[in-house]
């Protein structure tokens, strides 16, 4: 049955599924030491115009998170994030049970903002308490966020000059960052996020690899950069992949010839095709959202009329008569997918 | 000068001074192995009418809830509480630190109500992702709550019920326990209490004592009772005090002639006095609450004169122009006290 | 460079990466609910003759390690291994991070017995002080072990017989389970293990997958089995795949036709022509280990001489002269590699 | 019955307890903000000669090792101790708890000595491998040890030194302190330690005090001394006493007229006498160790005679005929309980 249940539900770019081949033969030495990986770092750094910058590739999300989180949020602070934030809804604890808490902020289409994260923090320095508080300690967002909405470039600035006021890094989850790239009228670009954030991760699972993610300590001086013996901390937190070459490998392609970016821009062309579609048609979106991930709020009967003929994501229940599901494209999504798509609505 | 800040500012009734005097120089086992122990563990259980109810001591709240709470929890679950709880707010992440996440609901006076529990678990299990997301695990409550106002027979045992029905053991923190059991209208009592929860704690660290808290484990059959090995949870948590006597001389004498509940009688009688001034002279009780605690709004001018004369507790700004301040009557509060705290109203 | 450095040098046996490439744009549900997982699961179930078993799929060793050891050991205990086990050594804190203590017991070759399992357990509950101390909570052996070294069935037997005796899970490494399966001499077979241990792994990163452990609880009654909620731990623990049917993939792939076996034997067949050559030599075998791993004691004229055509592993100082060092084989060692090596001896 | 059997199982010097018994009704600010907090930090500073000491109050020795080590360890290191160390053997696994193994290194009469911690940490800084270890970040040592033993001088500045030349600092458990400090023989003052050191705790619980520790950042610049918001990190750790002048006032207490110091030389004044008797008896001291605690290898007949009059503490069965049993005197042993026992010898 045609889907459009998400963005990790086909392989790895056949380009990755190629060299794969390719180098299967060849040994390379263990844990990320290899030659594929420091290309895959030099070509990551290249993109980011950032040469200081120090690049490590993880296996996953979530582990992603809990592991980065972990190691620069200080023993005595939480990490700030959106109510609706990954980190605090769909991430079965990884962060607490690292020991840290997450402060949430309202969310607004997925976001927060940089007043409300200034008015908390001086809200929490102005308690006559706050040393039995938690302590604000990093600040986590994601880009694009959770209900695919995207920080502008003046946002973005807005919330890392707040989180430094307050002497916190500030990480940006790019589990779907590719999307974020290259969606019709983002003004950001990757040099900016590297000159912004302290450290955010390059998403390759959900844009073009079989899995991977790859994580940025910026280094620009804000703050003290990689943690120390991070290799460690990775291995610590059961998250050092043996054949690391097989992450560098998947970048090291990724960011060949712009790959990256041409494939995640794919996913935005059929989002476009379909938003534009769905919007003549008298669909109600969810969210004003540019990304891959549309949302759409269906009453009961166009729900089962679509299920019938296309899967589709659950998001959550709107009302007693309503539903908000989500409609996934991805670098994989064809052309014929989409007009699959458009015949059924 | 006068002060109404806490409930915590002075020693213990004049009783546990006066047998610590006396036992001085006798010789106890260690670690609550004591006769002491054994002696206050039985009269503690006769109070609750439950034989069966199986009796620890803990030196501090936020050191008993951590305890408790990890020891309730299934790994992968959070303990559910009020957004406005002390284990949410003031613990300075103490539940976090072990591993579990704090999954919030509203706060209506610092109370949580059965209904939102029964939906905040129903829509979780009605979610298809739930299995990405923490488990609700246990249930916190606090009686009184953090803003003096407490439960009702009935919604304890709404919340208890609901608590069962998604498999969660109730556990009910009463660091101000005996302000609640003696409060004006309160209409649970101890044995209410133990047939209720699964674990409670009475507290003497506010209520009497020096230091110590008493926790029961109720044993009442809906749950697993006292964690297994649950001394050696208490020492890995770095809570076992070597002189354990100490606890169970100061909880033995409390529970002697129904110490515990006429001392803190005394607390609400002078809070009481305190509330029908405040109300006569116009001021603004910030909840309607029947305990030791008394929350009032002031403008900036009239918590200047009052502070003047007395030292009050601040508990948040309520505007640009008022502040919610805190009045605090004890076990250990004097008429004179009273009398002089209400010359300055 | 000739390398016989470790075995996750290469990528994997040639059936897994053309499956890859077949079934690269074929939709897949996420998270390991696919029809491959499903498939492989039979597979091994089918293998270990335990159609009761609950197969699960994680990504590498360590995190392997750590989400079982984590969800079978109780709160107030640790996980009892071998004082040379890879949890002990080389995992970083990776156990330590979750609040488990490594209790250790004297290695004898890489191996632990069971008559000191039984007086370890024994002079811990005939401490008078036991509950102030670490509970021995599970049992952790590897096999082979780190040193290349094999468990016999009667020995695995009685480890098992002792750890039930005093109430813990017997959990077994299998990282290099192929390659103790395979050896010359083993008379230990997957359902042995099955019947025997209560949970186990059977390791694909190091025998013919790219990557990929497959954990076994064995569910034969001893113990609770699965922990309840397993994939909410997996996850809590940064280790679910979201591309998870890669790993049914690949484990489908080597449980087929006995593939896993056919592979893990190349391994031994070079391995021991490799310890013949040692031993007509005279080479110091520092280890009477049958399986892929071969360590000599070499001098250093000795060691730069073969480094200088040969990568070998580094294992440890012997003395201020001599040198431990590994020669490795693994399922993709080629004949035409071996002559090379034996030609440098 | 007489009993030997540990130095805490009395209440406190009657300074102490007149103390609060006139302090009972004053009202004190919580969480040691209070005058008798500052006063005692200000009397232990000048004790130790040590003006920019950070002194701090924590209730129990477990809970101060778990609190500090955590706080000062990095995340991804662990604790060196000696085997023998409390934090490895007799706190529950409280310091895994907090996600730090305890690397072991062997114990000479419960001492670890300072080339074998070089040896240590030069090993593992040779190991390539030692990036997936844990790396050594703090050294943990105890003044006496569990075995009564003491380091001299010159043991404390070798082991300080090589912690240092390792970039670790070096925490010292004085839990027993006092004994330590007057026992015939010993050449380490409190301001050597304090210049020793770089953070170590005065032990009151069993000296002379009801309960409590007071922990010494010392501050001398080798480390960056006090952990940032410590006061955070006590209270995460469950381990901050609401009523904290009860610490203040018994340490001030302590440290007035060198009460400390005369009332733990009269534990060692009682076991010099009681080990002078038993070198007369021809008993076999199991130890040779100069503080309050004699530990004496007994056979079953003479063990059986001894506890038919005096409990004294059970420690380990040195053989199948023989148990080592521990004398313990302390601050408030008395003359006549000294010649009761010797009367039983």
């Amino acid at each position: 049955m045609l889907s459009f249940e998400n963005d990790y539900s086909c392989g790895a770019c056949p380009d990755i599924i190629a060299r794969l081949a390719e180098t299967n033969a060849t040994q390379f030495p263990g844990y990320g030491s290899d030659e594929l990986c420091a290309s895959a770092k030099g070509r990551i750094r290249e993109a980011c115009g950032a040469p200081d910058a120090d690049v490590w590739f993880l296996v996953g999300g979530t582990q992603t998170n809990q592991t980065v989180i972990d190691s620069i949020t200080p023993q005595y602070a939480g990490v700030v994030a959106a109510a609706s934030g990954h980190v605090n809804v769909h991430e079965a604890g990884a962060i607490e049970a690292t020991g840290h808490k997450v402060l949430t902020l309202p969310h607004h289409n997925g976001k927060i903002n940089a007043d409300e994260l200034d008015r908390y923090c001086a809200t929490f320095y102005g308690d006559g308490n706050y040393e039995h508080m938690v302590f604000p300690g990093s600040v986590y967002i994601s880009q694009p966020t959770e209900y695919g909405t995207l920080y502008t470039l003046a946002e973005l600035e807005a919330i890392a000059e707040t989180a430094h006021k307050y002497d916190m890094p500030l990480f940006v989850d790019g589990a779907r960052l590719g999307y974020a790239l290259t969606a019709t009228g983002n003004d950001v670009t990757l040099p900016d996020l590297a000159r912004i954030a302290d450290v955010f991760y390059i998403g390759g699972t959900k844009v073009g690899a079989l899995f991977g993610e790859a994580v940025v300590f910026t280094n620009h001086g804000a703050f003290s950069g990689t943690p120390k013996h991070f290799l460690t901390l990775i291995k610590q937190h059961g998250a050092l992949l043996a054949k690391g070459w097989l992450l560098g490998l998947q970048f090291d392609t990724l960011f060949t010839d712009d790959l990256y970016q041409r494939i995640a821009r794919n996913a935005n062309t059929a989002a476009d095709r379909i938003r534009a579609a769905l919007t003549a048609k008298g669909y109600t979106l969810t969210f004003d959202a540019p990304t891959n991930q549309i949302f759409i709020t269906l009453d009961q009967p166009t729900r089962e009329r679509l299920e019938a003929g296309v899967r589709l994501g659950f998001m959550e229940q709107a009302d007693d008569t309503h539903t908000v599901m989500r409609i996934c494209t991805s670098w994989s999504t064809t052309d014929e997918q989409v007009d699959e798509l458009l015949a059924l609505l």
